[in-house]
């Protein structure tokens, strides 16, 4: 495959030079140290070895562009996405499924890096590839590489969570800056004509999940990512019937989204994250989940950012002491940002 | 929704769009009559009720081209390609996972067509689609619509198959006609100026797969779905070995799909089937397997086709009594035909 520079509509026939992508780029990447848990490109299914316990399962596409950005790339992104999903359902993430949709004429060098990549958040993770499926579209559609992940994980019995044990009086906690990911990703498209150091926050959340476990305060979690910490309040609003009431100036923002939302208009609030957390807990409790978090590198901006309160809207109390309402995302503000 | 009659990038943004396309679509066919297995559109990630046995796992991504063929459509056919991919190793499938990427600009009417059968071919199946995800890609992007589906299923402790069982003298047998699909979606692309009225064979080969359990003959069973039976075969020669030899005689092929590659220059051997078993078994129990699928109203026309002999390639045995070297696929005969 050494002196072919580029991903042909062969790759993607089912004959040899598919099973050389599969083997030259998925597996290669995604071997791991210990033969069990080889991923074998031979097979239609895979048995999985699963620990006692609940079973429990998630799935997300990607469509990132550009699909390299500050901070992560698609490859990355595909592994983060699933396993927070697991992480903020209460499951420790265990095994990985992988989709890729490869574009005709991706060069071999961007798709060994973006793969790569992916092999690595796996292995930082502690989770494995078992299986996967590589498709090739013409020259023109899937825009580069689309990737899907399905993440199998097993509940941990001691986080009990639920939309339906959110009470008034409960506080929301944010596990960090707000946004990052979403003003990354704008900032590494040429269109905009910006440029600036802002890193994705893109990580794997599982040691801020984890670390709440077995604190009886915690009621719910979920990671902010399409349409950002406002869609996590709106759901938890549609949902509860409860008022949802942010405090402005408790809101970890870092300066360069601050700075690129005013230019552009946009709110940080909708802004994608793909590393943070948003967790409901009981008043009583909820300092002690803060210091869990902040005793972590990843959660030592980690804020009590508001409350929920008895039947209402989604407020914003804004640092000038007004209120605001936080609608409903409706329109598009920034396409393709996971 | 009614009033829009296309999919558009809002539909993506994580907002009330994609709420309503995801509740209107994907929710509204997917529901089920027991309220246990809904699927939950708010949560992150569903626990999986999964009985007794070995958890097994398979991915497959769907591109096809065009989204509704004679036979089928790509919704259909995400769900057999799966279900398949786990019955053919043994497994009882049970649970899915759906991710559609679906292009601006698609229709509403055709999504709807396209979900409705997917959900109608999962009742057929008696599978649950547990969990999903949307990505609205731009205009030129995505054909259409994408998808990819993961499936869990539990293995069956009377199917013992591996290619490593085999040995030569073994029988190899296919569950009916090869090349239906591959030719059924030829004819149904515009550019080849054919018609015909050849149904893909598109269908859940579990009730073929589960008429074998606890046959000790059976050695191996896959699916001749990208690189159709030949890639079959160089699997089983790639892994073991041995000579595989077909009988050209012996082989199940409709009329039409003789035509139609005659005409057009195509082998058969290499045209995808999506609703076909090809089983590897000890000879002395070969006969009974058979008997059990042509007991099916879908293995009907099911016949041994070669065997499995002492090492070399894969050799047809032609109908004039000549023999011909079967070459791995290399070049690209039909692409996006799954």
């Amino acid at each position: 495959m050494s002196s072919e520079q580029r991903v042909t509509l062969a790759h993607g026939n089912g004959g040899r030079f598919m099973r050389e992508l599969i083997s030259e780029v998925f597996a290669h990447h995604f071997k791991t140290d210990t033969t069990s848990a080889q991923l074998d490109t031979d097979a239609d299914a895979v048995s999985l070895s699963l620990p006692d316990g609940i079973p429990m399962v998630s799935t997300d596409g990607f469509t990132v562009k550009p699909l390299e950005f500050p901070g992560g790339n698609i490859g990355s992104l595909a592994i983060h996405g699933t396993v927070n999903d697991l992480s903020v359902a209460g499951a420790r993430p265990l095994h990985l499924t992988v989709n890729a949709f490869i574009e005709e004429g991706l060069e071999f060098e961007t798709l060994h890096r973006l793969i790569g990549s992916m092999a690595e958040a796996a292995r930082e993770a502690n989770i494995t590839i078992v299986a996967g499926d590589t498709k090739v579209v013409p020259r023109g559609e899937g825009s580069g590489l689309y990737l899907a992940t399905t993440g199998i994980g097993v509940r941990d019995p001691n986080l009990n969570l639920g939309m339906n044990l959110i009470q008034p009086g409960d506080k929301l906690l944010v596990s960090g800056p707000v946004g990052d990911h979403g003003t990354a990703v704008m900032l590494a498209r040429e269109a905009f004509g910006l440029s600036g150091d802002l890193q994705s926050d893109s990580a794997n959340v599982y040691p801020l999940t984890s670390a709440l476990s077995g604190h009886s305060a915690l009621r719910f979690m979920r990671d902010p990512t399409r349409g950002g910490l406002a869609t996590v309040c709106h759901e938890i609003n549609r949902n509860t019937g409860y008022s949802v009431r942010l405090n402005e100036s408790e809101l970890p923002l870092r300066d360069p989204v601050r700075a690129v939302c005013e230019m552009l208009g946009y709110d940080p609030l909708y802004l994608a994250c793909e590393g943070r957390v948003v967790a409901v807990a009981a008043a009583e409790g909820s300092d002690q989940l803060l210091s869990e978090w902040q005793a972590l590198e990843q959660g030592k901006e980690a804020a009590i950012i508001g409350e929920i309160a008895e039947a209402g809207p989604v407020i914003l109390q804004t640092e000038l002491g007004g209120e605001r309402y936080i609608e409903e995302l409706e329109d598009e503000p920034l396409p393709r940002i996971c």
